[in-house]
């Protein structure tokens, strides 16, 4: 009998110890930079996971080698992996091999962050609000998800000779709209009128439900279900179904829950119940079920405690996962004065300019009695944020991507995250408050 | 390039897919089936951490097998594991290898519940109780340090025939006495003084500090330093400084702190800001830093929202710490009917005695002009809980520990746990409300 060997490493001391120093290392470095690298976004009045990604890229495989994932094979870097060994008295050879050992478990709290945020997407849709505007919302996010997956997907495929299902994949990525991103820079510009937020914001909830649906079909398209009409069309209607069935639970589950969390009395009963229900619904179906878990809880009365639960989580280990993604992406394909990679840069510049169009043209896509600043709308759709990156991630862990695409997918997300708050601000002229927050 | 492959097993689907049902069923059946026997215990008027134990029992290798720690080589439960393989598409003995594969995963979880909740033992260290009662505190804190140390390790070497070092770790874990659950205890009997209140407080928080200097050190020991004079008197000194530079620095650090933190704007500022403060003592010194990065913020002006941030992380993976203990307690070696463990039946009754007397002990130890209800004191110091558990858990980790012994230690923590909420009340003839949160 032994109890639970927390570390993987039995018996020697200077293995166990070389493992903590890893491990609280990592997340030292990983939490240091990138938040450090957020705080400059907000000041700068840009979104914070812009920071996060910059952070990945300067400690991964393009900068410092400090996180290293074990697959890609390279180096780390020699100074932290010697002052590891000379804490812990370990050889340079066995900090390799603990920390390739240990990797999975940081992977691991990316993963939660990951299903974390996707749960905190769905808590956070406002079904209300889309309710409200119902017509003008539906017409502005269908036409923001079909537009850009036509443009992007084709458009690959056509002009670029981009395989169908990578092509799929990035036209996926196009048709994600960030709630958090589009939602905070539409509180800081208080220009906007009620009308026009709306619209936006039930644009964007639908969004999410639609690109979801699209990411759990292409992801299954992916794992090599085939290519034919007949199992796209069985995909899209399990993976609408899910939704609806989550939709319809919102109702009727939500009161259960806060029915059930009454009774509850062990302390951190919300933050249980809340993972409680994300584990199960992953259990049902991964990323989907994270989303829809949380969607089922959005009429939860108890929905800002359960929010403020999850937070924390989010906080943590989403930064671990955008961190992570960044890390890995090797910028040598983005240099320009190599002409191999022209063709890539063409890509990257062609998947930008019509993710920025596309959403744009979903402003002029609705009707509307009294007028509205329908470039303002358009505008407000174009952030990708997180939502792109959860699919450039999934996407590249199906490794049917390539690193070109990879990478023309990455510049198109940054671009868009990075350009429409500032394309926001100049079009509706309000006054730049720098520094209010921007998740 | 390839970005972070999020789960370990690379391509096949089916894999992954095995991968996501593992882990999201893990967590599944841990949180349900501890939180369940935990508002049990509530309802019983007993702490939490027991039904938690239970609950591991149930679903470890003395029960279920729904969670089994690779290492210890057990067959898994049947019925769940053709569960998964059914749902996944794949074969029994794959499902087999990516549980044991993704093991680690949920030990790392379990380590950062570890962490976390030492840390928030040290955040919620109440210093100035401790101040306002000084002299009568420190007396009942060094005899209930003392004499439990003294007559658990030599009674053990003497008596049993227990080699000095698992003695030695015995004797640690009947130190430790459980702030979380004396104080709940203690709110919950509205009868007990001021006067007694703030003396078990202040005992219980320099207990916890004098507990955490001999863990280290016996970890230490354990880990091959040798069990000469020379090293324990250099490690006791190295531990005590650590923790004395700790103090110091709450007064001075915090402030610090709590300045940088009012300058955040990123969202999610204080977990990160204090998982960061967290990270950086563990990489100083593993679980001795993690209570002391609590011990440096607890003069932080945010303790509230910092404890509110971090207490979401340990009811999640504190919970999964104690679920994996009382998974791989095998219950068999305390079988009576079976001789061969009618010796360490006896070591364990002998243990739980001395661990009761000698806390008792501890009420008579100090001097006072007005009369204290001195049985209630010594009682109120005798649950081990959660710190007897960690000190448990290490001790078994560092491989020093045989079956009898843990088996003996395990009883003595849940003994003590158990007995002494019920004797304080019995004592106090105050009106048991039951239903009280006792966390």
């Amino acid at each position: 009998m032994s109890l639970p060997t927390l570390l993987l490493s039995s018996g020697a001391h200077e293995l166990e110890a070389a493992q903590t120093l890893i491990q609280a290392g990592q997340f030292v470095v990983i939490l240091l930079i990138a938040r450090a690298l957020a705080e400059l976004m907000v000041r700068l009045g840009l979104p914070t996971i812009l920071g996060e990604l910059v952070a990945g890229v300067l400690i991964g495989v393009s900068g410092l080698h400090l996180i290293q994932t074990p697959e890609l094979g390279g180096e780390l870097n020699r100074l932290a992996q010697g002052l590891i060994a000379n804490l812990a008295h370990v050889s340079s050879e066995q900090v390799r091999q603990i920390y390739d050992h240990t990797f999975p478990i940081l992977q691991g709290m990316a993963k939660i962050g990951l299903l974390a945020l996707l749960f905190l997407t769905g808590l956070e849709s406002e079904l209300d609000e889309l309710m409200a505007v119902g017509g003008q919302a539906i017409s502005v996010a269908l036409t923001g998800v079909i537009l850009p997956f036509v443009l992007g997907a084709f458009g690959l495929h056509v002009f670029f000779a981009v395989p169908m299902l990578p092509a799929f994949f990035a036209g996926a990525a196009m048709t994600a709209t960030s709630i958090g991103i589009t939602a905070s820079v539409l509180g800081e510009l208080k220009v906007l009128r009620t009308r026009e937020r709306q619209i936006v914001i039930g644009a964007a909830v639908l969004d999410d439900i639609l690109g979801i649906v699209i990411l759990a079909v292409v992801v299954a398209l992916a794992a090599g279900e085939g290519f034919t009409a007949g199992p796209v069309v069985r995909l899209v209607v399990a993976a609408s179904v899910f939704v609806a069935v989550a939709l319809a639970l919102s109702r009727t589950a939500a009161p259960a829950f806060d029915a059930l969390l009454d009774r509850l009395r062990a302390p951190g009963e919300v933050a249980v119940a809340a993972f409680l229900v994300l584990s199960l619904a992953c259990f049902a179906e991964a990323a989907l079920g994270a989303f829809a878990g949380g969607l089922i809880l959005s009429s939860s009365k108890r929905r800002e405690a359960i929010e403020k639960a999850i937070q924390p989580l989010v906080a943590l280990f989403a930064t671990v996962f955008f961190v992570l993604i960044g890390s890995s992406l090797n910028l040598a394909v983005l240099n320009p004065f190599n002409p191999a990679n022209h063709a890539g840069l063409l890509m990257a510049g062609f998947l930008l300019a019509a993710a920025l169009l596309s959403k744009l043209a979903a402003g002029w896509s609705y009707l509307s009695q009294e007028p509205t600043n329908r470039l303002a709308v358009g505008l407000a759709m174009i952030p990708r944020g997180e939502v792109g990156l959860i699919f450039l991630g999934l996407g590249s862990q199906s490794g049917v991507l390539g690193p070109s695409l990879e990478a023309a997918i990455l510049l198109m997300v940054i671009g868009t995250t990075f350009l429409a708050p500032i394309l926001l601000r100049l079009v509706l002229k309000g006054p730049v408050e720098a520094g209010e927050p921007v998740p």
